[in-house]
């Protein structure tokens, strides 16, 4: 009587690949990003696919998840959350390069579970023949558009050779990096990764960013870089410049000081990134825009309650993003698609990538959207040589966490990690 | 690639069953209660249940639906509400009863939309297999506990024969029924319908319920006939007695003052009955528990956001019912069996009707719950006969609109519709 399919077993398969010296308020980033695929394994002989971080204390989460959850129906993803979150026990994620804001147990048990979620909705629309946006409640949107991510950053990784993108530490470099990158994808909307200048420097470059691109929008992130005093200063500075700006300042309650004296909206992804943070936030109105992300939110599902709540408490939404391959983007896509009122284009480090894990063809970037795909379950595949290479890569380069402030320090012994810096 | 299953056609039969002389705030049960039965018919061969209010209004906005859903796939559900939304144009139903609060125009279309979505999400179900409860994250348990529901009433409906359950106008009444109907249900939890004595005289049956039952929850509903003062009184009277007071007083406003001064929590399917209703609500905290109802906060997977509101913000979480046949009862069952946060037994009409339109077996009481159906879509099958039956008991009774007043007057020409009343 029942459609029951059973996970049978799980892979997780931590993978390495190359990332630029993109810098940012913490330091800059390593040679490599750090990603887990995790492949979900049933007795039907679908398998489905999730990725996500692959931090040592995350894999080990993970594995433990895994645990309890082998002999489960890929539909019970309720009953799957509550297993999960009893076996952590209240184990509690750390986040080493201190970006995305405090991490507690009950949001440590919606990051483990987020990837097995995603791998069984994956599982779920293969069986039924439904694209994974169809299990969302649907697609309003046939494609999804994302925003071009500017960084600061180094011509190459000190002691390597350059990478493509060359320098970019000034508002002519930020320019010529937007213009390079919007040319390529088609991007119709422009962030700024900021807190890595002194504030009046990245204001020129934002309105460096205007006068050459007017009309698209605008977004900076300087990571709660600044005092509150800054922040209102800045953002009386990038008045009618920016959409929204992003975490200018650290903790809810600053967030909410800026707010209110800030004439455009602020936007988070530190200060609101788990439920447990909302009733605070709209009681003190210290956000205007929420950004999603269903590696920490929990999951697709839970990431259209976020988005459900942000409706009903009049709140805006978007799309936050870390460095990602292609399973990832699409889920991303898929959940952006099923989501009314996503109506911002979403983050993504994308083009900041040469290697990927999954079989081309089936994620296309024009005119800076991405085409949600149709076929059953996420749509993507695994190609499992470019899977093997990354997973070597990751085992020979060593990194086991992301310290973005560590090897800034290996690199410039003289830096201090700082919140607020200005 | 894609496994679309389009809406062909949609049937929606009008039906009428008998309902006793039961007792509110505002009059009297009609000698019939009046339901939509919702077949959605799909180019698959498959067709889905849904269930909804019958008055006129409502039936006229149902068939406007019709029109443009008629050729979408049954998965697109965030595109139905949306196109159900703008066909509707702002048209407002009427709350004729008064019983369910401010109807807008938003607040309409999840009305209209509701049927729908659980015709599709039966046909969803249907065409994969699998229960509704696991396209709603899946069951989080395997049965749902209700609560008896009381009213107090008339031994029949003036001029005809009484009908089996007697009178009950006073505690011991009150009582009788309560053990008629918990020992024929197994009823863990006791719902009082008040409102229709005086204060003192409901204070003294609910007393009388405690007597009788000790350690069963009890809850009292005089949907909103006291006021502010009365309600505090009351309250304070059944102290320890009762589990929550549902909508003593009017208003949030007046609601907010209540529950400052109460001991127990306030629920309410009066002053929060939607979305856009829940901000004001957090904010005065007029409310301790939302009792939902996915027949007007816009079918399954919006009670299910509902619910995730309800758990973000820290509000309790009940089920409330109006006279209602099969297919909402099993809507409901599959709904409450995936939504875990959903800790009161449900409300349901279910013992005071004695007709059906569902083919019986698929939903049985033991123990005061039912057993989540575990067959594909909502596991309930149409008896056409019966269906039949009862739509021909709705062209013959006259009835198209519930007017609990206007019946109460017809028999009583002194009685005044009043809020509060005392």
């Amino acid at each position: 009587m029942s459609g029951g399919i059973r996970i049978t077993g799980v892979d997780i398969t931590p993978v390495a690949f190359h990332d630029p010296a993109l810098l940012n308020a913490v330091g800059v980033h390593e040679p490599y990003a750090l990603r887990a695929i995790v492949e979900v394994h049933t007795d039907q002989g679908i398998t489905g696919l999730g990725e996500t971080y692959a931090d040592d204390g995350h894999l080990r989460r993970l594995r433990a998840a895994v645990e309890v959850i082998t002999g489960m129906d890929v539909h019970t993803l309720g009953g799957m959350h509550r297993r999960i979150s009893e076996a952590l026990g209240g184990d509690t994620g750390s986040d080493g390069h201190g970006l995305t804001g405090m991490i507690t147990s009950s949001s440590t048990a919606d990051r483990v579970f987020a990837p097995f979620e995603v791998a069984c909705l994956d599982i779920q629309g293969k069986a039924a023949g439904l694209p994974v946006s169809d299990l969302l409640g649907g697609a309003v949107r046939d494609r999804v558009p994302f925003s071009a991510y500017l960084f600061y950053k180094w011509a190459g990784h000190p002691g390597a050779e350059p990478d493509g993108w060359g320098e970019a530490l000034d508002p002519d470099g930020i320019v010529a990096q937007a213009r390079r990158m919007t040319a390529e994808y088609g991007f119709g909307a422009i962030k700024l990764k900021g807190g890595v200048m002194p504030p009046e420097e990245e204001v020129e470059a934002v309105r460096a960013l205007h006068k050459a691109f007017p009309g698209v929008p605008l977004r900076l992130d300087p990571n709660a870089a600044w005092t509150v005093e800054t922040s209102v200063r800045v953002a009386g500075e990038l008045d009618g410049v920016l959409e929204y700006l992003e975490d200018p300042t650290p903790g809810q309650q600053a967030m909410a000081e800026v707010a209110r004296r800030a004439p455009m909206p602020l936007a988070t992804n530190m200060c609101v990134v788990a439920f447990d943070e909302l009733s605070s936030a709209v009681a003190r109105d210290s956000v205007q825009v929420v950004l999603s992300d269903h590696h920490y939110w929990g999951g697709l599902q839970r990431s259209l309650l976020l988005a459900g709540i942000c409706r009903t408490f009049d709140l805006g939404l978007s799309m936050h993003s870390n460095s990602h391959l292609g399973i990832s983007l699409a889920a991303m896509t898929h959940l952006a698609a099923a989501t009314p009122n996503l109506t911002y284009a979403c983050d993504t480090h994308w083009p900041w990538k040469s290697e990927e894990v999954v079989v081309p063809g089936a994620l296309e970037f024009a005119d800076g959207a991405v085409r949600v795909p149709t076929t059953p379950g996420l749509g993507v595949e695994l190609d499992r040589d470019a899977l093997a290479r990354l997973h070597e890569q990751y085992v020979r380069c060593g990194l086991r966490e992301r310290d973005d402030t560590g090897y800034m320090q290996r690199i410039d012994p003289s830096y201090e990690r700082k919140s607020p810096r200005w």
